[in-house]
């Protein structure tokens, strides 16, 4: 790629000129701290996010070669532009910052869902702004600017959906982007991605929030001992229900339809799962349990466990 | 106590002159390398299982003084006899063991359920033998003797059960066992340790079982790629659910009652929440997640997570 040439001094040229990334929490921040360190993302980067402390905190720790508080003025000469604010965010988002583009900017994003990021952003799109969608396989239960750190990315998947029309040098950009940060490449359609982070994250997701919430619905009493008693399964569950609940909302909520497919089979056969214990169907138990262990060591043979 | 004086030599009095395990996997494995770490546990340690395999690999570890085939006579002269194979197989064992029992002598056990094990084990229960039931709240998803490790409950809670005429001693024998191990030792009620297990360890595990046989049920093409961006959530599902199919069946269904009040309430509030997501009411969604949220900063607090 022309993007990795070494220049005279040796140092590759930065992918982007004016790299700009609109919301600098969890994954932001640990974009900017990839950019910092490696040097060869952005010539310039410029970072804008909602709040006042959000922004002092990102001058304090030096994330930035421009913090702006206006999201308008952010993206003003920026050739790249990044989402990285919850996905219920961005129609709105977008609205301000459109007219602000650059001629021949790409526009990405991190968003969880993808569907919604095209149903929402296309329709606001500059002609001759190339709009890339992205999704970094990669997270924490943490968020804000303290909770980045520039191995995330290292060595998970990041999926691009990338629409029919999309221009194939915007989206080797951004390709390139992710594997500077570590990350292995995949394209897929939104409709795909959509239904395999349904199954593999938004109804884990939305079940750890559940079982949580379960618990806390107990008696007082109950409730003490289960918090006393918690290293049994329902520990693991609860680091998992601890995300960030604007971000999860808004998943939900923008990827309704392949989440609620999912939670219907879920409960469909947690449900039969339930119907065994009644009925004392000891076949029908162990069956169902060698099929989970059957998916992990499909995850082990495939060095993802 | 006086099981905690040190002898002569300076080395305190074993605990049990001769203790026999039945069964020796995880948890069994677990308790005899503590007991052959410590020394003050057992004077001699009698070990039994079902398999010439497992029996053969006792004997290469050195795990015990005595490998014995035949549970009868592995209990015979012990002063202490504890359970350590899946709770659905007590009442078997127990019908060949109690004749060989000797006067005085303390049965325990490590099962996961508790209100089971006093059906199971008290009307087979020779006259003068005591019953103390106990479950240690420590584990992992592997299985068989090479999974146990001495330092498996250390700082782990274990819960006795024991019944309204249980002999005082035979229970501070059994607490002082548990502390040895480095336990932290609580008393309770059957039918309240069970309701507790079924929330923080039995759901969560058929949760996780479920899901994953949700997730092998896909059609083929999304499993592979559920399998390859497994990353998100799912991953630690699939951790819980690699455990022994045996004792999780029999878990299920010894605590069967307990475990669907949960399953039902929980299963209620997973469509609660998925018809908010339905309707896009966004408050009742950051509701239900904050309240995951309490639960954790409450294992935080109790310094539990
Ligand atoms: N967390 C994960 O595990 C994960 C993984 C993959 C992808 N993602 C996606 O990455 C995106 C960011 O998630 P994150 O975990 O980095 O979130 P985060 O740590 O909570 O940070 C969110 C950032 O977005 C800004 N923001 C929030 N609402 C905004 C609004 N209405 N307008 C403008 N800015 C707004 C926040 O600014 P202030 O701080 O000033 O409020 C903050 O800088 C989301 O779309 C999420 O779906 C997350
Ligand atoms: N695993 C956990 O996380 C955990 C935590 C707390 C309590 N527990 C409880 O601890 C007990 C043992 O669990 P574990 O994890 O140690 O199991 P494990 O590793 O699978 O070992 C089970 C042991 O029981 C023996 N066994 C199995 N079925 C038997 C039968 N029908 N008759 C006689 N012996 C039999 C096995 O002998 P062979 O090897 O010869 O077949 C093996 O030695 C269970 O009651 C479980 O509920 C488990």
């Amino acid at each position: 790629m022309a993007a990795d040439a070494p220049t005279a001094q040796g140092a590759p040229e930065p992918l982007f000129q004016r790299l700009c990334l609109i919301g600098v929490g969890l994954i932001g921040s640990s974009i900017a701290r990839v950019a910092r360190a490696r040097g060869d993302i952005a010539r310039t980067l410029v970072v804008t996010a909602r709040s006042q402390a959000t922004l002092d905190r990102v001058r304090e720790l030096g994330l930035a070669d421009v913090v702006e508080e206006d999201a308008a003025k952010a993206v003003e000469g920026a050739d790249g532009v990044i989402f990285c604010i919850p996905v219920g965010a961005y129609a709105e988002v977008m609205a301000r910052i459109a007219p602000h583009l650059a001629p021949g900017a790409i526009v990405s994003d991190v968003g969880s869902t993808k569907g919604s990021v095209v149903r929402d952003l296309t329709p606001l799109l500059p002609k001759g702004v190339h709009l890339v969608p992205a999704h970094p396989m990669a997270g924490t239960e943490h968020s804000g600017p303290d909770a980045g750190f520039a191995e995330l990315f290292e060595g998970r998947y990041t999926m691009l959906t990338p629409l029919a029309g999309s221009d194939p040098q915007a989206v080797q950009k951004i390709a390139e982007l992710w594997r500077r940060c570590g990350s292995m490449v995949e394209t897929l359609d939104p409709v795909t991605h959509d239904k395999i982070v349904a199954i593999v994250s938004h109804l884990p997701h939305l079940i750890a929030f559940t079982i949580c919430s379960t618990a806390d619905d107990l008696a007082e009493e109950t409730k003490e001992q289960v918090l006393k008693f918690a290293a049994g399964g329902f520990r693991d569950f609860t680091r998992i229900a601890a995300s960030d609940p604007t971000m999860w909302r808004d998943v939900f909520l923008n990827n309704r339809e392949a989440l609620l497919e999912m939670l219907g089979r879920f409960v469909e056969d947690a449900h039969a799962l339930g119907r065994a214990v009644r009925w004392g169907q000891a076949d029908y138990i162990e069956d169902r349990i060698n099929r989970g262990r059957k998916i992990r060591r499909g995850l082990i043979e495939r060095h993802q466990a």
